[in-house]
């Protein structure tokens, strides 16, 4: 037990060490969410295919309750209930796009060293052009329910709910329930509640009021998540556990072409069409997933139909909602329907990450818009959305409510498409025979290996160190 | 899939040219034995706990449903349903007792390479003073409940219940239900049913007959266990399966200084003493265990009663029985009391390993007797047992039915007690506030990691190359 306290320590004191400039100090963060009596008790898993290259090599470290997927090196971290999921590693030989096409010399694998993550989950599909055979996170705590998706990090503090998109980040506190996708960034502290897209073409931004951070996704005098969004997690987080209880499962009836992983809850009157993908940890309760339709690691679906060619990205929410054909929902969205009060979102809609909709009457959001920030009522949809044909039309600049966006609206709607069109691709979500395979295809028939820490003795919570390879 | 295949041919060739003189093919024992199918859904365990020294390196092999505690190398071999017992491996520096003393230069470990082992216990207290630091089993097939107990095997065959103790094993065929405990063996052949103990010392010898073979433990035309031990442990076999099913079960009740492992079957009243041991895969079924006594793996205790510093070895089977202090009862013996036909045993006996008790009237043997093949009525006691009083007057040899003994009883007995005592050592038996601690100590708190092999492609039913270290 002795050495997982000086684990923890050792993090703690190296991620403040980065972040001082900010008298940022993680330690109640990560103290008060664990629990080192719990972590002698967890397992953590670890899934293999004929499909994906593995390697996973764990060493001083906690890993207790996570899931592993691909390439993965974990040395003297705390990696509690996260996912990692390794499964669009790069291999020896592929380009990553830049400038110029730079090819990788090995496999990439991704690296986990003196960090702390707590229930956050890890994607893998980086873009990092320095290091394209590493995506490592270092030196970095996140806390609950935090994306990191494609995200290298050095020395970083993510808060609750917070996530960091297919960008690199070095010594930097990313605020609860924020969202950034701007490349890289260096020694910055980024507000709770900022919805922030930026490249060389556009700029995306939009800022919660704090009352609505207040009631949806806050941070208690202990420095833990509260709010309305953290209660509709932790209420259902108790359906997860005759998941990891038993060993056999009896598989969900879906077709051939569609995956339902074994950690996923699926309730109620479920029905699955071809090519979708549930994710482990998803959540499905009275749900129609239509052809080509994927609920993503962390998303609830309840009482929804989706009608097709859907992303329900990481932590996105559909309670009560009708969401149109290839309408997209990005990471940790809250679309929170009731059942006198419906949310209907027509086809090819954006929903950007982190968008909150609730409502006490019945809402209808039509097809071809892109929504965004915080809708409480049919007036506030005026603004929050915008029609993507207006958006294209846009060159310079515009600002609809709250939200202020920059640059080419049509380069921004073509580069929003062109990555739905690859996360649908990727998810095998356009699988024909034999073509465009993907995870709903690759991700069945895993195995799954579960491993435990030393219960006794000053190595309590640690795990020995296993290396697995083909 | 193909590989597995590739595997068990690779095995029953190598083996088959080590038994080529005895014109001795292993392959219908083991094609008929396995189910290809089932393998890929079987999973493998391993105990890891601050006490045992851990190294576990698996390659190219399926080891599924064995359970691994200690340090083991398996490569290239197929593990099916085993148990693999590290807890006894020598230490660097330890000393294996010869003419002269020979220290370990480096731990020993248990190496098992192109062999197939199914449904075998191997325990790994190893007696082999050329290689003390290598528990080596190469080149060997061992049918259903078959003990390898220290001893180290190379081209060998084990019929179904043979065990072999404490010896080393060259080319060897070791017929079902035979017991051999003779130091070493080369190239010969041991015909079912034969019970051997010799060292320089002493001589013991007691083969049964082949119509009480036929009745309990023999082979059917598909070279597949039958009589009526297979059918009573085939008959159990359904019960363990919640166990492997269920990732936590509740501790049994039992004395601080007791260990009742997870994967033992508890069921009806039982009551466990102080110092007991109950290991995994053990039956209990209406038992009381008195202080210090075990039930080791693969025994059954049902409807019966340990009076205390019991041992009941591995695969012994105890049914409306009561068994005095002290009395050790051996490798996969067979007290079928019933009901109305009890078994009663006194205290201090030596009930020889593979000794059938079974009766339609009530038995009883008085306490401090040698007790040995089929006693089938009160009438058989005679010839199946002596007094421990009466054989340490023999000096020469003695017969007593089909039993020869030759050499020193004193000795004989001598040192049968000293090995109980060392096993009762082992076993935490002993254990007073802070010293002779043992297996019923230190076996508490097991970790335990379930792994699984590819279920899909070339490799399906094969396991990943894992390697576990502290």
């Amino acid at each position: 037990m002795n050495q997982l306290q000086q684990l923890t320590d050792r993090i703690i004191s190296r991620v403040n060490a980065n972040l001082s400039e900010f008298n940022f100090d993680t330690e109640m963060f990560v103290k008060n969410a664990l629990d080192h009596e719990k972590m002698i008790k967890f397992y953590a898993f670890y899934g293999i295919t004929a499909h994906h290259p593995i390697y996973f090599n764990f060493k001083n470290s906690n890993i207790g309750g996570s899931y592993f997927l691909g390439k993965c090196h974990v040395g003297r971290s705390a990696i509690y209930k996260s996912d990692i999921r390794g499964d669009e590693l790069k291999r020896k030989g592929d380009n990553i796009r830049c400038a110029k096409d730079i090819p990788l010399v090995e496999d990439e694998m991704i690296v986990i060293r003196d960090s702390l993550l707590y229930k956050t989950l890890v994607h893998s599909n980086s873009h990092n052009p320095e290091c394209p055979e590493e995506f490592g996170i270092r030196n970095t705590v996140s806390a609950h329910y935090a994306n990191i998706h494609g995200s290298t990090l050095e020395g970083c503090f993510l808060g609750p709910f917070a996530t960091v998109d297919l960008m690199n980040l070095h010594s930097c506190v990313v605020g609860e329930f924020s969202y950034v996708q701007t490349g890289e960034l260096f020694h910055r502290k980024i507000d709770p509640g900022t919805v922030w897209l930026r490249d060389g073409n556009f700029e995306f931004r939009y800022t919660f009021d704090n009352q609505i951070l207040d009631d949806f996704v806050g941070v208690n005098d202990a420095f833990q998540p509260r709010g309305k969004i953290y209660d509709f997690v932790n209420e259902r987080e108790k359906r997860y556990e005759r998941l990891f209880d038993v060993m056999n499962i009896e598989p969900i009836d879906a077709p051939e072409s569609s995956a339902v992983n074994r950690y996923a809850v699926v309730d109620g009157n479920v029905s699955i069409g071809k090519n979708v993908l549930i994710s482990q940890r998803a959540y499905l309760d009275n749900a129609v997933m239509g052809d080509g339709s994927n609920a993503q690691e962390n998303s609830y679906i309840i009482n929804s139909t989706l009608e097709g060619l859907n992303i329900t990205a990481h932590g996105g929410k559909i309670i009560n909602s009708t969401v149109g054909k290839g309408t997209f929902v990005g990471f940790n969205s809250f679309l929170n329907g009731k059942k006198e009060a419906p949310v209907q979102i027509g086809e090819g809609c954006v929903v950007m990450p982190h968008t909150i909709i609730d409502s006490d009457s019945p809402l209808q959001i039509p097809g071809n818009h892109l929504i965004w920030g915080f809708i409480g009522s049919k007036e506030d949809i005026e603004n929050n959305t915008i029609s993507l044909d207006d958006l294209a039309e846009v060159r310079d600049s515009v600002q609809v409510g709250k939200m202020k966006f920059s640059g080419k609206g049509a380069v921004f709607i073509d580069s929003f498409k062109k990555r739905v069109n690859a996360i649908l691709l990727a998810n095998g979500a356009l699988f024909e025979e034999n073509s465009k395979r993907g995870h709903a295809q690759d991700g069945q028939n895993i195995s799954f290996n579960f491993i435990q820490p030393y219960r006794t003795g000053e190595r309590a919570g640690l795990y020995p160190s296993i290396r697995i390879e083909p």
